[in-house]
């Protein structure tokens, strides 16, 4: 893969998790979802922080906190380590393409 | 800003460079370029790795090695540190919007 908005899988029952950088300190991952909630129970919770950004489609998030964000193209939103969040839907109509960086600090 | 497509800057006579994360191993940022290569003279050499992604317009990449790579909406390139290179020219009819990340290996 060498372009984010390609080769998108076809089967659209599951959310498809791409790693396309994996270094010690960061990893970048695609996630294309076609209308899922992840995860199906409870929260993400995870030890690394979390830059990510929709690409095309939208997603809807959740916090612990009850804080509920909408995601379009463009749109994105760093979630720190340890912050409990889901993702409520995603288009139902089109893929919902996903950028994510996952990073540590040093002293973490 | 929170959305990687909006705020352009207005002034098209120079490339903008914004941090959108600053952190102790990665650094995300985001470039507009209108038409510009760069840098004006000789090459990028960089200490660290840079992963980047054209979201918008186009971007025409030349490595010293001579290898030439256009980047279209959606293409990226992992570039190793030290591995010279520039930007020959971007669209000249629209904004080129990129998305860089910067990233160090541990041992480095």
């Amino acid at each position: 893969m060498n372009n984010v908005l390609a080769q998108l899988p076809e089967d659209t029952s599951m959310e498809h998790f791409s790693d396309i950088i994996k270094s010690e300190n960061v990893r970048i991952e695609r996630i294309v979802s076609y209308g899922q909630s992840s995860p199906e129970h409870g929260w993400y919770n995870q030890e690394e922080h979390e830059w990510v950004m929709v690409l095309s489609g939208y997603g809807i998030i959740e916090f612990e906190s009850g804080e509920v964000m909408r995601l379009e193209s463009g749109d994105f939103l760093n979630i720190q380590a340890g912050r409990k969040h889901r993702v409520v839907t995603t288009s139902a109509d089109e893929a919902t393409i996903w950028l994510a960086v996952f990073y540590r600090q040093k002293d973490y």
